[in-house]
């Protein structure tokens, strides 16, 4: 693996899942692998559960964590051959060149802006450094994608599932904000490189790009999605056509305790942050089945590995 | 221990005074004690002590520190049962549980709005992190107190008493912002634990909650109270009734050197920041009779004590 | 040395370069040195190759680092026997006590207000820093100097010289911000304690103050200045008298292929950030004549020869 930026830098993703969970069993196992190393990790846009288990993940390997945040200040110029004479003060060449200077890995996070999908699909930050970076770059979620939450979902799912092929639906979900298509994305793409079985469901104009579905199942009626599924993934995101927009939805499309029973079976998953009541009750995130804040905890390991894979 | 955000946290504080001071006489004598664990600190408020000697103090343990600020950008839900449809971007549940699913302990600093006394004195910020983390949490100043501030006091304390009983004075200060009452409440109960005897003086209305005074002697007249004082502890505070005012207040009760003099025993204290010449005069400041660069540098072994305890 | 804020602290300039490529060769060689001290890097300014150097230095040497940016919020006071009842929160003597009682280095970054010379030219944060700590203080860049670049720019040239006596031009080029002039003024007083020799070239109005350039020869003429030049250092700076100000030139100054080869041998370097086409051409700057990220790697030993020679 030369650098980790979505699922097709990942040769085996099931021997990653458990190298993952390898070091969920033994952290500390590798802590001489990071050692007089350094990693620094860079965020154009805020960040919690990524910037606070990526830092205990480079920690836990030995790495010496330089963290950054860029989100204000510090204006790159994209464009090639172009006169510099905006706001724009450095240069990604530069830029990504004089970090690896400086670092062994590169993790970065940057948001799309929702304006201009093709703008936001060609997710210029992240392949721009990995264009110009000399060492491995990571992503900690770009414009559209989000691979190490996908590896960490894939691990719990493999943690939680009994049996081989689970059913696993993808569903959308309302939010009273415009949110970006890489959880979803990503999770589509990774799924589909594992043996579960994945169904999305949403309403009519929510489509994903078929970049990332590849003609997987889509189902609108949300029930009928449920019937029968092993892992029921809760997400929203706003329209990829028109892009970037909340459109007008009939039905209820949030997760409660009729819809989860719907399969007595199904557990729920959500990447976090949560609305509660507008995303999923409160009944859903308290029960039992609700594996939120393991993926949350699992976040470190899946980052540890990517990690530990770079190094290697 | 399981958590320290209130005096009555510690079991036996004198206890902790000295753990404190055999810390600061071998600050890396623990170093393998945090060894593999990890100290977050969260700052919902800017810190510059609080911050560098937690810093400092989890390095000295050997525990893995990663610093948040989170005074931006992300908005907690603290209310029970809510449509979260507004600003807030994640449930107090979540954030403590995901939290606490990367850190062996967490530190929380939040000030209070000072506009509602009934909100400000729930201390909701911490006792919520103290309610839903699993693992312990360390005030770092919450709305109403400042415990760590208290300990080092304690040790500054100690480390310079010349009697078993040393009279200690709380004086309230003059100052152009409006404070909270932090500092001073913690301050009285930390004292009412220890040896010292305590005397609290201040403009009429300036009264602390009794919650925290607890029937101390509080006289009105400054220069009364600084009779035969071995301490005088400055520092300013809005008026709890009404609630987060400044009153108007006729006497001059600003540190002075012929205030110093009424008791030539006295001892200078203050937590810092410090507005010269508006709360004491440079020439108290610039005396050797003054403690408080001497308290600044006992903070680091204060929450050194701390975390040691919660680790053990 | 028990400070580096200025060229006049270092007594053997050859002796620091030479004691950095070591460094450079062997980066970990002493990460014993730092063992239970700490660094606090302050940051009153925002700083990217800086803050990942010095801290990579500061690991390099076992030492543990603290980052803190300072640059809103921690407004300090530095005029004496003031009364502090306006926006300033701490006077420097406590807030430099303060940090030397967690530190055992401090760095310090503080940018000029580019509005009143005689203001910025005292350089107040980093000398009352140095007045006031009890701890070796580290200039970072402060509103007139930046020896930890002009080190490293001389570690460049020492790597990167032919000759015994290279002829190195500090050349002014266009920019669309006003700058300081702190990049210059070191580079001038740096290079006059070398082997090289210097000549400066600038449109006329753009000369530095002559405390730094010292009679250095100055070619008004560009491309005069370039004939047989060894390296030429290009950097943008606003004018002195009148201060802090764009004057109109009517030369084209850009750096771009032509002038570069004036002279056949001559190296191309910048301290970055550059912003392409307006101070150099995308051909200079894509060049294997162009040191630019040679620099900014050598940064890191430039530092770390400090801190190194400062705990010693």
């Amino acid at each position: 693996m030369k650098h980790f930026t979505c699922v097709q830098d990942v040769e085996d993703v099931e021997a990653l899942v458990q190298k993952a969970l390898t070091l969920k069993a033994s952290p500390w196992k590798y802590e001489q692998l990071g050692r007089h190393k350094t990693l620094v990790l860079l965020f154009f846009n805020p960040s919690l559960r990524t910037r606070l288990s990526s830092q205990k993940a480079g920690q836990q390997l030995g790495l010496s964590v330089i963290t950054m945040d860029a989100s204000s200040g510090w204006k790159l110029e994209f464009e090639d051959h172009i006169t510099m004479n905006t706001d724009k003060a450095e240069h990604i060449k530069e830029a990504a060149a004089v970090i690896s200077g400086y670092a062994d890995l590169i993790g970065i996070r940057s948001f799309p802006a929702l304006s201009d999908k093709a703008e936001d699909y060609q997710d210029r930050v992240i392949n721009s450094f990995r264009k110009y970076a000399s060492v491995p770059v990571i992503s900690l979620e770009s414009a559209i994608r989000h691979p190490l939450q996908s590896l960490a979902d894939l691990m719990t799912i493999t943690e939680h599932q009994k049996t081989a092929r689970p059913k696993v639906v993808l569903s959308w979900a309302p939010h009273p904000k415009l949110l970006p298509q890489a959880v979803a994305n990503s999770f589509a793409e990774w799924l589909l490189r594992s043996n579960a079985e994945l169904v999305i469901t949403h309403p009519k104009g929510y489509e994903l790009d078929p970049a990332f579905t590849q003609g997987t199942t889509i189902e609108y009626d949300q029930k009928e999605a449920f019937s029968n599924a092993d892992f029921i993934y809760v997400k929203n995101w706003s329209s990829v056509h028109p892009y970037g927009q909340q459109l007008p939805v009939q039905e209820d499309w949030r997760i409660d305790g009729p819809k989860m029973n719907i399969s007595s079976k199904a557990q729920f998953m959500h990447c976090l942050p949560i609305r509660r009541n507008v995303v999923a009750t409160d009944k859903v995130l308290d029960s039992p089945r609700a594996l939120h804040l393991k993926q949350a905890k699992n976040r470190t390991f899946a980052a540890q590995a990517v990690f530990a894979a770079l190094l290697e």
